[in-house]
């Protein structure tokens, strides 16, 4: 078998939403994409989606790699309070995945391009190197953001709410019911949805955005306890998180109980959940609500910035311990 | 040894530039890169440079691997007649080259982005997966370009005159030489150079922009041969080339005297010299200069469009042969 890249590029093309027209001045099949600028701030990020460190593909579904590929380095984006508008994919594919594997793939990272608004504008294909051939994903996403109205990490002051949205540790739940072979019971099998296809809250991200409530704000993607240490040292404060307000997920009884199934384990260090994690000065917190009416979306108070560094989780006795960063970390080996 | 990826991120950031201000309202450490727009339209392109397909980790030294992968890349933009502003880098890394090697990448990577006017703006880091580990470079470079003003590939009529800048096949001689271990020796050290650290003629490329001289525009990436029936097929239109217009290398006597060391094999199938390849309406011809002064920029004509389809090559006989595409391919095996 052999790859013709211009077979590919089509096929990629005809799968996934690439027209050109409106901003998109020129999209595939140029030198390079051209976009015209409706609003005067683009935001840029890129994220790998890479075998063997950030899916296993033997374990993911197809479909589930190129959802998670698009969706993960968009919700960089709508960390930002931007509208996703293109994307662009770098794909380094082995000969042996490029007929339904990637076609499944394809449908997967389709259906993301949908939900989230993008469309594809350009990207690079090539074999992956030989001996243990793996696929290896990049993506880049630009999103639109009237000037002034972006929200960044540094924002932070003591005082403020700290917010999440959605539940905490869905994704890692499904992540270690996949890793000890337990997906395929029927039983758990819905455990695994979040984690295959996690959903952005992108429309509440453009929500508090456009009201330019969140003083702070970033996306949930290595863990919390990782994420809002990160989101503290670009402020330059501390926090205090409440170990009963964290919205941790309800892990069946008939489960092995390890401390890597608690649910307040899940939720503290478990990954790859996409929920924003934000940050609003007490004035306006009256105006968060609890649930985002247009898309069900659930925020939790889950504590307060305060003066100085670290993170500190106050037990349900009011008992207070550090917070050791305990999330996903792309040097770590598995 | 064990990397820690702020750590990992932040030498990245002391030895690119990469500094916030004007355009670039935020940088690295944010969740994405946020630009602001002062022209109207943005080109957008990545790249992927990976170990084994792009480079061989060891016979190029790695500030040459980190000074191609962005030129690389860039190339896209300056063909599109706009000019390079901003860049991300996804990088995946086994640990045993987060040292030294690394840092002669990153100062490889350096060199390009100044001579070429890129200030790094985010981007990715993770371990590479595990077994026999490789680096994988992911580039994605941004370029301005006023409204209108950008040549994309679709434009050539017949008629038009083909040129080339500078000499051809000069970075595949190069890589000959690398491949068959002659790299080493003195005399041959100097051609090693146009494959390590091609040049782009971007001034250049803006002048013919901004004077609206091209009907189409490209850059020599793959090889002629490739390229050029890139550029036919994309405006519709076939081109005849002439053997002795084309600016070849000279190829030192000692050398063994072998199809893949003829200069005009070379010139027409070597790719990496990321030259520009453009077609100009005959009214506008002497307005092409044969040196542009301003960066020595050499300019040729080789040949002209014609109605109908393909690339056809005639000798020096005149008599006439189709050139069929035989330059650089992803999917081909070394």
């Amino acid at each position: 078998m052999r790859i013709v890249e211009d077979e590919l590029i089509e096929r990629i093309r005809r799968r996934i939403p690439s027209s050109e027209g409106g901003a998109l001045r020129l999209g595939i099949g140029h030198d390079a994409a051209l976009i015209h600028s409706e609003n005067p701030d683009w935001a840029v990020t890129c994220d790998q989606f890479l075998e063997d460190i950030h899916f296993i593909i033997d374990k993911h579904p197809p479909a589930s790699v190129g959802y998670k590929a698009l969706t993960r380095a968009t919700s960089d984006i709508v960390a930002m309070g931007a509208r996703p508008r293109f994307f662009l994919l770098s794909l380094a594919l082995p000969v042996e995945r490029s007929g339904t594997w990637l076609n499944e793939l394809l449908s997967g990272m389709a259906r993301a391009s949908k939900l989230l608004g993008l469309r594809l504008v350009g990207g690079d294909t090539a074999r992956s190197p030989g001996g243990r051939e793996r696929v290896a994903l990049n993506l880049v996403v630009l999103g639109e953001v009237q000037h002034g109205r972006e929200i960044g990490r540094a924002g932070a002051r003591p005082g403020d709410g700290i917010y999440v949205t959605g539940i905490l540790g869905r994704s890692q739940l499904g992540l270690e019911l996949l890793l000890r072979g337990m997906a395929k019971r029927g039983k758990y099998r819905k455990f695994l949805f979040p984690h295959y296809y996690p959903v952005l809250p992108f429309d509440f991200g453009l929500w508090l955005g456009r009201h330019n409530l969140p003083s702070a704000m970033m996306d949930i993607s290595d863990g919390l306890s990782t994420d809002l240490a990160r989101l503290c040292r670009s402020s330059g404060v501390g926090a205090h998180i409440y170990a009963d307000q964290i919205p941790t997920v309800s892990v069946p009884g008939s489960l092995p109980q390890i401390p890597a199934l608690a649910p307040l384990t899940l939720a503290l260090h478990g990954g790859e959940d996409y929920g924003l994690l934000f940050t609003v000065p007490r004035q306006f917190s009256s105006q968060i609500p609890e649930v985002f009416h247009r898309t069900r979306t659930r925020t939790t108070r889950i504590g307060e910035i305060v003066r100085g560094s670290g993170v500190s989780v106050v037990g349900r006795g009011g008992e207070v311990s550090p917070l050791i960063p305990g999330g996903w970390d792309p040097f770590a080996r598995r």
